[in-house]
């Protein structure tokens, strides 16, 4: 076989610890062992049968050649008009590049914004294919870490010193975040927003849990002053719609940036399904129930967290705004988040994710996800916190 | 707007000539006057409702979640079912990826066989979007021309000549082959290995019209002694099976090469649709009489244009065994392929795509798509015979 290219033989490099937790409790399942999941990243409910009614009905209606590139007008407009809604920022239909998922959008975004071998960076804890995601944009990530006792929120003056040191064309950004919730605050933004300026940096920012806000309220960076022009925004279905595996998002970003990907997209992709688009359009539009529909578990279970952590002090629960994960500090235990994991998983075959297996600055949490059924989801909790407890007292 | 990168703003650069036909074609559809589009790259036929009603079947029993990203074994095992059978060479589904079409997968197999910089070898005339592909993928795109003398096969001692000077890592090939319906014998194809061998090169092989073989048989190179460990074939369900806008591929690969290549699938799509596999899959196995029901209505037009056009003799047919165009010689008319697309258009509201437009090896030649009703297609090639008979006599 002739050589294959560097770039793909080692985008997962260096990548997070503790994914063997993951995979040991999949092993499991796959043995066929009760395991409680508390690691899976998607809604626990499934697209919404009038999302796939419209789906087969465009299809039907013959709605299944190639649609263009950059996205039916129609998806674009609802998008724009969304965006606009929500942000303040005018958006127009030319700001918009529709993507076959979230995901795709974050690699065409770093394409667009970085040079091979040039740096991007990324605040860490971070969702797991940033990394990668940047390796294969041919870029070099620099992590830019963050500290529990500020919430995990970046610090402006971090930032500041990675981007001139590193000479980064990109800051790759998540609010809300995952994994730990953080809904950055004004004033973080504001601090990134600086920085982003001085620096002469794009700010990529991941905005997919956006719907899923339970105390104070999600702020884009594109909506400050200055902003629209450095910023690109991703945005997708999949948590908002609970539409993981329909594989379509979007692309907000100054006008002559979409033209360019545009370009990019006919070369990678050649556009995403018209029948999947329409479908994207209904849920979009058409029944303003759909959203909080599938939000209001994630807030109901939340809540159901917050009281069953409030009757112990082992487990210490992050303050954090939004997305479907809690992240609780097991740091009481003595062990590390790898280590609490793994003793989770062998003693009550409940598993999370540990923190480190999103990046060193989250050594010590977990994270769970609020994606199991109301009364599975508490008595794993209640489980967890008693076997923290145990812990703690053995220490 | 801080910089883009480079590597999106020059995509489509240099590339082929004669567009300006095409898009002259759509403004005058868009502004409402009737054209006869000869010019449209898919089947003229919608998918299959059969199709459809699986897929909406799986989406509807809950297949709406993350599939797994290199594709779902079902799928995968049928897809190497597929190419065993077809090919003789022993494929598992540790070869398959399944990507979101086929676009996707050419621009996978140029980022793993490319290093940044390198040059990569295409045999032009070629498909529209391969020098961005390339570009795409960060390499450096060198076209190695062919002869309409030689019904448009490459000639071995030009590829070896440069795949020495360029030092090209790999060799983009399409057989059969859009624009020429050339399908490569085996004596051509094995030019080609034994280059392949000698330069230590990808042979990347675009087979994506192989349901499409209308005299001869369609070879695969990685048929050919050696060449399985250093060939990435390119298969897509868009032409077989009328699937165009479903957007769904494949990649043939070494194990190692689709190991490296998941990865890469994890950081710039996530995966493809688990209710579209579903539906490919029901495609390519349910139903044996789907592939040549798309097929034949161009078998049928391509007969009726060889008896149109064996009763005159200004018009030149590029012999050709399979794809769903013809490759017509206009040279006797004086004209170069864009200036009689230009007349042709302006005279009888006829669009055909220029040779130019595939590149420089076709000039003074035109691509005709068969896919159009055959009492329209039949008139239209009639009065496009005439006109150039006229053009002829005045020349």
């Amino acid at each position: 076989m002739p050589t294959l290219s560097s770039r793909i033989t080692s985008l997962n490099a260096g990548g997070g610890d503790g994914w063997e937790i993951f995979y040991k409790a999949r092993a499991l399942v796959a043995a066929g062992q009760p395991v409680t999941e508390l690691t899976i990243g998607e809604p626990d409910t499934k697209t919404d049968p009038a999302i796939l009614a419209e789906m087969h009905r465009a299809a039907s209606a013959g709605h299944t050649g190639y649609a263009v590139v950059p996205g039916t007008p129609a998806l674009r407009d609802a998008i724009a008009a969304r965006v606009t809604e929500r942000s303040g920022v005018l958006t127009t239909r030319e700001n918009v590049l529709v993507t076959p998922g979230g995901q795709s959008a974050l690699f065409a975004a770093h394409m667009a914004a970085c040079t091979p071998g040039g740096a991007a960076l990324m605040v860490e804890p971070h969702y797991v294919t940033y990394p990668g995601t940047i390796r294969a944009a041919g870029a070099v990530p620099h992590s830019v870490q963050t500290r529990p006792e500020r919430s995990f929120f970046p610090d402006p003056a971090d930032l500041r010193r990675s981007a001139a040191t590193s000479g980064a064309s990109s800051l790759l950004i998540n609010t809300p975040n995952n994994p730990t919730g953080a809904v950055y605050p004004r004033e973080t933004l504001t601090g990134i927003a600086d920085v982003a300026q001085e620096q002469d940096l794009w700010v990529i920012s991941d905005e997919v849990y956006d719907t899923q806000i339970w105390e104070g309220a999600h702020l884009s960076p594109r909506a400050l002053p200055g902003m629209a022009e450095r910023t690109m925004v991703i945005g997708s279905l999949s948590k908002s719609h609970a539409m993981t595996g329909s594989r379509i998002g979007w692309l907000i970003a100054p006008e002559a940036a979409i033209a360019a990907l545009i370009d990019l997209a006919t070369n990678t992709t050649y556009g995403v399904p018209g029948y999947i688009q329409d479908a994207a359009l209904y849920a979009l539009t058409a029944d303003a129930t759909l959203e909080p529909r599938v939000a209001e578990p994630f807030r109901r279970r939340r809540a159901l967290a917050q009281g069953i952590l409030a009757a112990q002090n082992t487990v210490g629960l992050v303050p954090s705004g939004g997305a479907m994960y809690l992240f609780l500090d097991v740091r009481a235990t003595g062990l590390s988040g790898i280590a609490f994991a793994d003793a989770l998983l062998d003693a009550h075959r409940i598993a999370v994710m540990p923190g480190e297996s999103f990046g060193p600055s989250a050594a010590g949490f977990i994270r769970v996800a609020l994606t199991l059924p109301d009364a599975e989801f508490s008595e794993a909790l209640s489980t967890l916190a008693g076997f923290a407890a145990g812990l703690a007292k053995a220490a």
